[in-house]
């Protein structure tokens, strides 16, 4: 392996276009290897009340592709700081998904994915577009390079969330073991 | 969908032996399209200090399997409450992933919990057998129901671990979206 293991691991990485697509192009394999087929009981229960289940975090991930990220950069590239992103609708995968089984969010998540990956590729951004502002209509000014590396945080801070709904099924189930389970803790900050 | 999705979605699961194997037999193959071959930045890094990386975890998954899991469910059927579990190794993995590559782990994963799932199986464990009680040298007692719960629980602690561990590598690059980001709020309590 050539990345040595003696360096200083806590230096923060950059947005690297490269690292961020090779992780953004995992992510629908990894939640199809997860989650296609498996009982129901893992996959469309929640965390109570309004959480999401697993389920809802994929229609979610689909809504996000289609609306946020791909559009939200090709409008920091048109319009700079001068227009607002559009808000996102954190509840806009409801609409979509229903009616809808898991296996055809898993496909539709795939087959958008790599649409809006092509499409990220073929804009050949360049290290000074990456600098380029826009304006969140919420967080002020933010650069390009900040949107992507957030679009793949975006698909961890849900994989995290979705093994922790998970893990929640069985918070009875493991019984005393429970006290071991770090996930068991995780007080849902990553939800929605 | 034959769950019904009105249905009360707080209720805790019991372990159910069929769940529990369908959540384990796709573990492997869910890190294996997180990680193969993903740039090292991603996995052999760490969030400080003595933390774990990604790599470390799959060894350490790797090494639960062998040591952990069936060998405690064996201990369980043979000897009961007489005779507690012999202690688990945290550190066990570092020691066998040494001049290993990630996808050396990540097959040895694949095929340690197919062989693991198999000896499962043919336990042809019933309903009875699941509430036979073990002791757990910290813990006290357990049932064997409680064991193979947390064995599943377990892969989740550490899916969400390394989703936490990954997007610990931009925290800094996604700028002020970072307060949107639950996962960079996970105050570590699933690592190890």
């Amino acid at each position: 392996m050539s990345f040595p293991k003696t360096a200083n691991l806590t230096i923060m990485m950059k947005q690297n276009l490269d690292h961020t697509i090779a992780l953004l192009t995992r992510t629908p394999a990894a939640l199809d290897a997860l989650l296609r087929d498996l009982p129901e009981i893992w996959t469309l229960r929640n965390e109570g009340e309004k959480s999401w289940s697993a389920f809802d975090v994929v229609g979610h991930l689909i809504h996000a592709d289609r609306t946020d990220w791909m559009p939200r950069a090709r409008t920091i590239l048109q319009f700079g700081e001068t227009r607002p992103f559009d808000a996102f609708d954190r509840l806009g995968q409801v609409r979509e998904s229903q009616g809808k089984s898991l296996e055809q969010l898993l496909d539709e998540f795939a087959r958008l994915r790599s649409e809006k990956l092509d499409e990220l590729r073929a804009l050949n951004l360049r290290p000074e577009d990456l600098e380029r502002r826009g304006r969140h209509p919420a967080l002020g000014m933010v650069t390009l390079s900040e949107l992507l590396a957030t679009w793949a945080a975006h698909d961890l801070t849900h994989l995290h969330q979705i093994s922790r709904i998970m893990a929640h099924q069985y918070r009875e189930a493991v019984g005393p073991f429970g006290a071991y389970l770090g996930v068991m803790d995780c007080a849902g900050h990553s939800s929605p």
